[in-house]
């Protein structure tokens, strides 16, 4: 699904673009913090944000990632986000915070936060480079 | 419109991540170079490519642009495609090329090949950082 020679894309701590449909069907647009398990794309969101109630109205959903040391170079992915799973113990969202900002735990958590695992589902990609 | 604080990310030269709609209603997500008149936000687009055909079927359109010096902060720009207009003797892409590349041309240029600025008029915004 993802071409071989742009997986380093999600390997190393990029930002993806995240492209959803807001409620009157226009597009919204934000970068963020993610994983890849080898099969899907997952990020972090707070419940109660704009971006959650896009997905869980509609799923769909496309990520844009840069090569920053590249910028000629980029992956599309578009695909369905298939689980929301709850981050009870803020264990995801302290794995980021260890991949991006190098610390132990999410430093900007609120008094409880309700975290959400986004687990995307790649269908197809475009690229560039 | 445009916060004061983050004009600077709209004069330099960054990505600006497009989302739009696809033919079934779906996001579309790339990045692209950009430009910023004080009003609107100017990109060079080829005539054929799928973004160009969903834009013209609904010109609603969100960008956002990341700060990759802090990249905490970002802006969104919300709004509507108000123009496409012929970039016949690529004055417009050229310039481009100069404000990312260093060049005199964009070298990219396939031949015959048909451009145009989209003029996208900003109706909203959201931000972090």
């Amino acid at each position: 699904m993802i071409p071989e020679d742009l997986t380093y894309l999600l390997e190393q701590p990029g930002f993806a673009h995240v492209a959803t449909i807001g409620p009157n069907g226009e597009p919204q647009s934000n970068p963020v913090w993610f994983m890849w398990d080898g099969t899907h794309l997952l990020f972090s969101q707070e419940g109660g944000r704009q971006k959650m109630k896009n997905l869980r109205r509609d799923p769909r959903i496309a990520l844009s990632i840069m090569d920053f040391d590249n910028p000629q170079k980029y992956l599309e992915i578009r695909g369905e986000v298939v689980a929301f799973d709850p981050d009870e113990d803020y264990t995801f969202v302290h794995s980021l915070a260890k991949r991006y900002l190098g610390l132990e735990e999410y430093p900007y958590l609120q008094p409880g936060e309700q975290r959400f695992i986004v687990r995307v589902e790649p269908h197809h990609t475009t690229r560039m480079g």
